[in-house]
């Protein structure tokens, strides 16, 4: 048997977990070939490979990012070649010029899309699913969210202190374009004193209200906001002309949008930071090393029993899997009811809400 | 209504966590009045109690330890005044006399066994179940657990550089007397070679083989072994007698055990690390962090509704409660069919075993 | 003896560590009785003030922040009261109420300069100088600089594997408007690729070329961007104007400004991180908690000789004092020939500079 | 030119650090050809070597341990082959067939002596000291300390909220078996309230008389002891017999003694945590990262320049180098004068002492 491996979209904290796990499964299980694509699905049309055994994996189970590199917008059938037609025949004839009996793929919505569309084409296929946004409908859980809520978590301890000594208000700005699950955690486990997700759209007032409150009260604020939140009825783009271009530009954050609305409204100083892109790389937690190795044992197990077309996903302490086709397109908010919202609330975090 | 906290057992990152969030809760939600009890229940015996407000419990969230102290043994059904009658009428008088109304109860096993017979003399309970070791039977996870592994893995971590550097055989012992889950996630966390555990009794020959057969490959074998881990038919105590002293006395731990086995089988030095309690000391884990206040937040909930006797348990994502009647007794160990421990096989990490 | 301590000026890892030494030696070493003002000079006009004993001060070693507040702009030389008169006077006869001895002064170059404007009228000083820039003249190190640099050297590693799995220029912003020390240390400490510092202007073109050339041999860069690092001859305020007001406003930092001008030259993806206020925040590494508790100590010492009107200072391994008034306005770049920048280009670390 | 790089002793945080710098620099700024010798002196017996190019080196700045291996033993002077005469003829002829033209030889005073041996016979050799213990005559710091310091540090803080939370004695262990330079600065560091070095001989009594007055003052005890701290006229090592065996056996360490000796004499419990190699393994501190880079550059500038015969060393803040002769055998153990127990003892920190 002979099994490539790639990763696709953005970085995560435990995708070289995943490739060593399923890399070891397979070699030990399986007795299989394994082979590491580079740069996601791109490696398969410039022809980038390399065998992966048991000295390539060794060590990487710590390290973050992934040693085969991704890519996060190659897409075969959207990549089109001179003669017109898209790149999916060629990525699938250097596929079948390797031998490979199948494909171990690594990451989001997106990819999980691509690799469902080489199925029916001949290429078998078993997804593990990658966001640190943990926003997927099927899985609990997914690898790199602990991680990253770890790093918010961090961000926040260090800047309290700083908005306690000085009474401050600090914003603190995290990933989540749609859905707020790292603002949320990352939110409690740093002691945040108000969370704004992308799910609850705030209230500017009332956010300017409860700063206000804690001024007074000789208290300074911290809020943790995620980058999709908005607030209720109001636009956030700032429209900005340069001085030597006509085109309207994008000002920062929502996080320093909220700070250029609160900053006017009270005395204490307002500071806002974007903490960018080190929720997504580096080491993984151990929680988020141990997870990611299981799924990766996991998927291992779906090739070894001819389980194709599947993707690996976790049910409480479980992992399980669900058909590509169910997972396409499909995300998950956080819930309205969903209960560390009502722990929010009943410990006095606000989540920016007019009426409360 | 007037509630009182106290924390009893061991050290476990995450209990400050949780006595903020039953705090806010109770105060936010029921405008309880929340009372202190130090040092678990000897507090009720020596009348130190101290009143928690919002204040008390600022900033709290990220420490380690338990504001409110804990005591390892004091179980007022079995001290004795000088009456000859047990201490647990004395302790029910001082919690009339405080007026509260009921208990929260934060700790392992015993704490709860001791809590529960307040119960049926009107000292209404409700418990949150607190163990490093994540043995309890009736809830998957418990706070402190993540934390621990946490520290195991960032020492395998450590000791893995200079296992590899000096091609040596280093042994890293862990907490866990009867269970073997701090070993066995934070052995998988960092990338440890051979995982020993109380439930699985272990080969010395398999171990020493395994070490050899690892030296033969230019290689170095980082073992972790929980405390207690024993060698299936072997009595691990080295009986010795101090030259001042007939009493034979123990030597050092099942790891230091270890090592003087292998030592004589193998070129490779052989070193051990006895991580000891700082794998129950210091700031919790982000994840942790939320656990404990979820923990903390359904408790303050079930007093709340008036669900009293029951302890606060996790399934999946989800809170939930079970009488303090079924928990009394029931430890929850590594189960021989643990997905984690084909995992650990699949990966070819050793788990001691003579056959395999 | 009654002494007064105050920190101002913005906030540093460590402040705490001094607060705890100075008090700890002063009370040990002297029976002296110490008082803390908070929020800075301004709780000399508020009266806020607190007594510091032993057990104050526990437990706040490894503490970020300050528990005495501070404030970053309260001079009372330049606070005017109702009748004109500046502020000065009333905060020198709330110190003599108080029956201070002398105060015990924790500050960067401003509030070193308003205390040694104290000194004339008759309230002794001793300075601790505070920056987490390290940018002071009189002494080698200062306490926060090295939490600073573990701050950047920790993202940079983080930064680092996304870079490397995508192929990615990224770009981070440390601190440092004038001087580039925290940028230089923890580039180096973190492996960046190029080093852009305030005392450097550096070229734009050198800058993408180096980028362009690793970006052919499939590399990625890893960019450290002082705030206050500007290209040569280039302004960096691209002026732009919202669409409802007409008034120039600034764009991001230097790194965002970066960016737009690299990522028309290069087809690798260019990303910025802006690290802001996690720099300041936080627990001191332990080379800061010590260097904090010796500076504190220090002072002490020199109110115990009664050698007023000095500030500590490091040379070497040694603690030392230098008279305030040679203080003031004094700020310490880093200096074109200083030997960590032989290192950088001989490690081949790029500086930006044109013509190499 | 063609230089060989070897790394001996103990493992050391920073390693890697060093290798990367000297081989960058060399290639760099002399353009050298860079060897790498495998395991020490004993990769010129085992001739295992390999070429270390810019490749090589990337990525190994923050990485624990040598990528080259290490050898605790190998003295090519004390090996001897099958003719009866030592293997260092054999070292060199291995050396002058690869055609090396010096080397640079990273390690503690054991290797410096080595190193020192060789080259009156024609391999010229540069110097870069390495240990942890910090207690080389000739040099401020070395790399590896602060990493080790942090590592006792971390250790503390965990101990810290134990030792509060249950009323205890905490004893850590730390390395220095001849100077207490980890033990004095971790415990400053990590706010041990009493340490214990091998410069000091400490009282039994002294040290459970302070124990005990802290436990009536309801407080707790953090005891940071270096492996070699003693009992001034007690012998350490209780003679113990195995039933099966009639020789002597060690008993733990000298915390393990210590809390044999306290118990008895105390109510709290007393407990013990032997820190062991954690703190010589894993990731270098970024203080380390940048002083090992220093050292490292410094050394190729020493070969550049032909001044063979050296070892680098650190002044205040600049890097400079001795003679390897004046180095063999010259350790640096705490001064009783030296400041930092002036500042302990400032701060109410037992050193122990019977008479204070």
């Amino acid at each position: 048997m002979h099994i490539g491996i790639l990763t696709g979209g953005g970085d995560c904290p435990g995708l070289n977990a995943v490739i060593r796990a399923v890399t070891l499964a397979l070699i030990n299980e399986c007795g299989a070939r394994v082979t590491g694509i580079e740069r996601g699905f791109l490696g398969l049309l410039t022809r980038s490979v390399r065998p992966l055994g048991l000295r390539e994996v060794q060590g990487i189970l710590a390290q973050g990012g992934t040693i085969l590199g991704t890519h996060n917008r190659c897409d075969p059938f959207h990549y089109f070649g001179a003669d017109g037609a898209d790149c999916s025949a060629q990525a699938l004839a250097f596929a079948r010029e390797l031998g490979l009996d199948g494909l171990v793929v690594i990451g989001g919505d997106g990819t999980m899309s691509i690799a469902h569309r080489f199925e029916p084409l001949g290429l078998p296929v078993v997804g593990v699913p990658k966001t640190i946004d943990n926003d997927l409908a099927h899985t609990d859980r997914t690898f790199g969210f602990d991680s990253a809520v770890a790093v918010v978590a961090e961000a926040l301890d260090r800047l309290e202190t700083t908005a306690r000594s000085h009474g401050r208000v600090m914003i603190a700005e995290t990933m989540g374009r749609y859905a707020g699950w790292i603002a949320l955690e990352g939110g409690m486990a740093g002691g945040a004193d108000m969370i704004l997700l992308p799910e609850l759209p705030f209230s500017v007032e009332a956010v300017a209200r409860l700063c206000a409150e804690r001024e007074a009260g000789d208290g300074c604020t911290l809020i943790c906001i995620a980058e999709g939140a908005r607030a209720a009825g109001r636009e956030l783009t700032v429209r900005a002309t340069l001085a030597d271009s006509p085109d309207p530009i994008r000002l920062g954050g929502v996080g320093q949008w909220l700070q250029q609305q609160l900053q006017p409204l009270l005395s204490s100083e307002v500071r806002t930071t974007l903490l960018g892109h080190v929720q997504r790389g580096g080491s993984p937690t151990p929680y988020d090393r141990v997870l990611a190795t299981r799924f990766g044992y996991h998927a291992a197990q779906l090739v070894r029993r001819g389980e194709w077309g599947r993707m690996v996903t976790l049910h409480g302490e479980d992992c399980a899997s669900v058909p590509l086709s169910e997972v396409a397109g499909k995300s998950r908010n956080v819930p309205l009811d969903h209960p560390l919202l009502a722990v929010a609330r009943g410990l006095g975090v606000s989540l920016g809400e007019a009426h409360r």
